[in-house]
């Protein structure tokens, strides 16, 4: 019986997520295993929803990793906030839109759409006039759209669902800790994200925020939560009080390398991160223009942390991304849906949104391009 | 900024999980993150599903871990396969059994149970006659039941089950790894299980399995699965076939340890690890006598890795548990709902299940109680 985790060649991920993790993030990890009651531990999650309330910016008292990856934070606030024939409004411009439509749809919402043309943000008059024509109990948008590269403008759309009185939900789990997400101030009222973007913590967990009115929406509910692991009004019945009431065992060493992933940010200091995101963003682009290499999305919508690059015509994507991780052990990603082929997804974020990754990115592109 | 990582203390984890962790999972956390669609971690992947089969005896295709703790796998096995109105039987002598009557309840299916006195086994004979009543589309019970140390007689109540024509689903979160779990010779449908057990790797995951059957119900569902993340139809083709269609982003790192976790097992030999089990839990019980402590549940029904230790009269609960964490970083479980304050768990699961621990115990036990 072959070991293969003895084989295991650390790449250097450029892709759309997992990216680069660091030492200190790995050591904590590796940690000795705690109870999940016991005091030592209750002091970690403590510090854990602080940690996650500075990268976000809000002072909600409902803010909790949820024991899963994104997606389980996507679930979580739809399966919370959503009651059947709550009428539900999703903004679409990519791959994870879609999802959150999906998701709102099994849980016998009524589900509108917005879609949006891929590779472009979502378009502030049409959500306008939209909000205009109907009251909706919850208004979804991704931020940043991992499948495009395309920046959502999540504050503005706040204020047009402010004046409409829905609920107003943000996907943010490739923008959180990459670049600014500013909950409290922008009117955001549930908010979930993920480990394995810009925080640079394997993937693994989901931390999730709720408004007073959002936990508002919860504690009226008129019919119990359909999901028992997700249910947040027993969830938080564990993360908070005195009484720290057992739901489900937390996922104790994953939870270790958040609270290292969140500590080392706030150590750099959150602009400073953003900052070196934004600086790494511009560095790749440059470089990318001397190989001849364009951007997919125009230049005032692009995310720093997700770059999304035209496939020059006549190169074969699968075969430069085979040999990028082949032969240079650098993951980069391909496009999704009715993008494959037609887009590769160079991730900066975290860890990976240094100097190095790019350098070494280029020299590989450089080799394989010519 | 304290970081409170450093001053983790290893704690002897004797409760109800999590057990203790083998350096060699610990390592195995630690490994270098891969991309999800990485070949090697796909590798990885088959590996893993491989080595569960092994653990719980079956040939089932249909085999793979979810992306949370145990309880995620409870919630996957019933939103999988129950239906809004479908007749569901849930057995219960236990905390664990409740939840599986709250979950199925929430599904919107018709829901009966038989309830057993907490501390004793479900009795056959009014299954049987249950069973004789009425037909159902599922029965449920816990194998290994946590929070009362009483094993169900799951390989007996299986015969009932299939006479009757229901799909048959088994909590073995605590039970896999530690006794046998014979899933094909005894009929089980449905299987859900937890890392943090008996496998001795951190909570996190929890390894699933279906029969043919099971996966009959769900490809011929009425509905879709109502809930997005834990939708067995969409994480297959992730973990099978040549197209690894992208779902959720794995937890790479958690999957690392439960592949060390399996791989220990199987090196050790699973008859091996049961026959330890079976050993420390003897020797436990025997050194527990001289100090005059008596078991809860009957010798027949006894679990090896679950102990339920009648508290003393006079003995106070929370006063001993609190000096054994405190003075001598010894975790071991209180007792849970009707339970509480009745009874001690002992947990004796994996790593744990050495005659070091059990020494180690006593020696403070002997202090504290006299």
């Amino acid at each position: 019986m072959q070991n293969k985790l003895n084989s295991i060649v650390k790449p250097l991920l450029m892709g759309p997520g997992p990216s680069c993790v660091s030492d200190s993030v790995y050591q904590a990890l590796a940690k000795p295993t705690l109870g999940h009651l016991d005091p030592e531990f209750i002091a970690l999650m403590d510090d854990i929803k602080s940690y996650i309330r500075k990268l976000i910016q809000t002072e909600n008292q409902l803010t909790v990793p949820i024991s899963g990856t994104g997606s389980a934070g996507m679930e979580t606030c739809f399966v919370n906030l959503v009651e059947p024939e709550d009428r539900v409004l999703v903004l679409i411009n990519g791959v994870f839109g879609v999802r959150m439509e999906d998701v709102a749809t099994r849980l016998g919402a009524e589900v509108d759409s917005l879609k949006f043309e891929w590779g472009t943000p979502v378009i502030l008059d049409s959500v306008r006039e939209q909000l205009a024509q109907k009251k909706y109990d919850l208004v979804a948008v991704v931020h940043a759209e991992t499948s495009t590269g395309v920046c959502n403008p999540v504050a503005e759309i706040g204020k047009l669902v402010k004046n409409n009185g829905a609920l107003y939900l943000v996907d943010c789990v490739t923008s959180m800790g990459g670049i600014e997400v500013e909950m409290d101030e922008w009117q955001i009222d549930a908010l979930y994200s993920g480990t394995q973007k810009c925080l640079s913590c394997p993937p693994g967990l989901s931390p999730v925020s709720f408004s007073d009115r959002a936990v508002g929406k919860l504690t009226n509910r008129k019919t119990k939560v359909p999901n028992w692991y997700l249910d947040l009004s027993m969830i938080t019945q564990y993360w908070s009080g005195n009484a720290r009431v057992y739901h489900h065992t937390a996922p104790i060493n994953m939870l270790y390398g958040l609270y290292q992933a969140c500590y080392s940010i706030l150590e750099e200091g959150l602009e400073n991160v953003i900052q070196r995101h934004k600086d790494m963003h511009e560095l790749l682009v440059s470089e990318l223009k001397t190989l001849g290499l364009e951007l997919f999305v125009e230049e005032s919508a692009r995310l720093p942390m997700l770059n999304a690059i035209k496939i020059p015509s006549g190169v074969d994507d699968a075969n430069v991304r085979g040999k990028l991780i082949n032969d240079y052990r650098i993951e980069i990603g391909g496009g999704l849906g009715p993008l494959a082929g037609k887009i590769w997804r160079i991730g900066l974020m975290g860890e990976t949104a240094k100097k190095e990754s790019i350098q070494k990115l280029m020299d590989a592109f450089r080799k394989i391009l010519n």
